[in-house]
């Protein structure tokens, strides 16, 4: 993986760059839509490759449960296994199994837990989280890291972050394939100390890039802003640096600002499957009476495929329950996502952060 | 409308014709989507038009109920409410409001019915019918008739059909639009002189295109096919004819070689939900085990969209309730329908018809 800066803000951290792996090219401030499953949701391949996405999510913890690596293994990798030709990032599967809660039971060497399916055993530490994600052949490998919840102990989170720091250097150790790249993980929960020791910790291995975690898990939306910026100065600059499952646009303009690079977050897909689409003109809950006969286009400031079709025809849709209404509200809302960034990425470049930042607030208050 | 045959077959009567609407042209025999609630469910407009469907399906009874005559009026009708550009064959709302039973009185005027959703009256006759099909637009508009259940008393049998000659006297003096064509439809259930009856009555009132109605309504396999038998020569040689809700592809080749040009049927669409694909290897339950671990297409003799993607990333999909595997196996069933057309009307052109049905019969047997 190639990281090259092309532009920094001059009023803010914010800054644009570019991102090279074996699978595709792309720029950064990135959103990396979440396909959990090996499928992005309601959506095909082809409409990702549409909006022009570049790079998108898969689990670990899902794909290893179903339909499992062996499968996955055999097929020659998550890529070929769904068919998509752009980069993936997979996560290390740490989220999910620490959220387990009572199926789950926590070692220095890793997890045991009972998959939420079948209550089947597995066990997933360091190791097995590489192996997998060789197997998977992800271009972005994420370290395997305990996301501790909030609010959590001091004392247990400062023997997580113990943990996931001799994790990270397993899994640096870990003879990944050759053309995947490897994050390591901040953790730290809300303790400034305790985050600015775990970027100093891991900013000593050598990573390709550098994740701030356990955050967007419950806690004030203004301590993420804080925890980011706390964080980031311990960082190298020349790497990109990944803030997971964050967020609102508001979320990801305040974190660019404060200087991260990539994102994801299933607001997007998620929130369209409810009938709540992102647009240029807000945020607007589709299924409103109100829209029964409205005859305009969703985003009249978006070229997507949806852009197309009314809004009552989607109200329509998704008031009968017809899944097309599904794939054109979460097509809506991924394009938004995409243009989102690109209009970021544009005012990182013109020295115009500050007025876009107005804009976004206005648009999006939360 | 225009229906112009181009090839007639030596050792059937199936035949080869070409239809052009003010929306689009295709030949015939054709297979038409069902896009019952103004959507062919799981698929997008863009994904028909890459399989080549050229004429759809609307349901009457239930776009009347929802989003009602006033929504699809006002956006300018069907097509533009829904985006579709091509040809659009609509339904008289008949079928599905005989279907309600005891929801419905039926009078001579027409049915009063209470809606499935939430109970609210209506009242739906010959004139409703024409009202609203002229709202919608489509480019083929059904008689309103009588579709009795099976099986039946001939005395009400009799008395439905004669209902149902008045009715399409009724329609035809309907003012549509210019653009629109309007089918007849045969009722007399499984009486062969009712059938006949049926046939040369409506055949004396100048319909542009004659459907056979009343069957796939539970009858035995076999009479469907003796019912077309009956009807066929009664109509005019020179109007398309349309077998209502037929039907599987044995169904179909044996309709065809009857004399029949027109289909639709929600089993590609409806079975591919349940994980059925229709493939040139005959039906295929993709759910089961024994797809988990192959890696080949689900249908190598078809080049689909779907056609990229192994077997098992459709099961996969379908096994953890991902949408995009309903999309999927939707387009290989629409599209291996369509193909299906195609591949008998060159058989048609060809004169291997005979061939080709014990080809269809080896695969699908029912």
């Amino acid at each position: 993986m190639k990281f090259t800066i092309s532009n920094v803000d001059n009023s803010s951290k914010a800054r644009c760059g570019f991102i090279e792996t074996k699978h595709s090219s792309f720029e950064t401030p990135v959103f990396m839509p979440v396909g959990t499953r090996a499928s992005v949701k309601t959506m095909t391949n082809s409409q990702l490759e549409d909006i022009d996405a570049k790079i998108i999510l898969g689990n670990t913890y899902h794909l290893m449960l179903r339909p499992g690596m062996d499968i996955i293994g055999r097929a020659g990798g998550l890529h070929k296994f769904m068919g998509w030709d752009s980069s993936i990032l997979t996560d290390s599967g740490g989220y999910q199994v620490f959220s387990l809660a009572n199926l789950r039971k926590i070692t220095d060497g890793g997890v045991q837990f009972r998959s939420h399916i079948d209550g089947s055993r597995h066990f997933l530490g360091p190791v097995e989280s590489m192996t997998i994600q060789r197997t998977l052949g992800s271009d972005i490998v994420m370290a395997f890291d305990e996301c501790s919840p909030y609010p959590c102990e001091r004392d247990y989170l400062e023997s997580a972050m113990v943990r996931t720091h001799r994790w990270a250097q397993e899994c640096r150790d870990y003879d990944l394939s050759g053309h995947q790249s490897l994050f390591g993980i901040v953790q730290g929960g809300t303790y400034d100390d305790l985050r600015v020791e775990s970027a100093r910790y891991l900013s000593g291995i050598d990573f390709d890039g550098y994740a701030i975690g356990g955050l967007s898990v419950g806690e004030p939306a203004s301590l993420m802003n804080d925890i980011v910026d706390v964080v980031v100065p311990h960082l190298p600059d020349d790497k990109p640096r990944y803030l997971m499952g964050v967020g609102t646009p508001r979320n990801i303009i305040e974190a660019v600002m404060r200087g991260v690079d990539m994102f994801d977050c299933v607001m997007p897909t998620r929130n369209a499957r409810n009938g709540t689409a992102f647009t240029w003109s807000g945020k607007i809950n589709i299924k409103a009476r109100r829209y029964a006969d409205d005859f305009t286009s969703l985003d009249s400031q978006l070229d997507c495929y949806t852009s197309q079709f009314s809004k009552a025809y989607i109200r329509h849709l998704l008031n009968v329950d017809e899944i097309a209404g599904l794939t054109l509200v979460t097509i809506q809302n991924l394009a938004f996502y995409l243009d989102f960034m690109k209009q970021l990425r544009q005012a990182i470049r013109f020295g115009t952060v500050a007025e876009f930042y107005e804009k976004v607030c206005g648009l999006y208050p939360k």
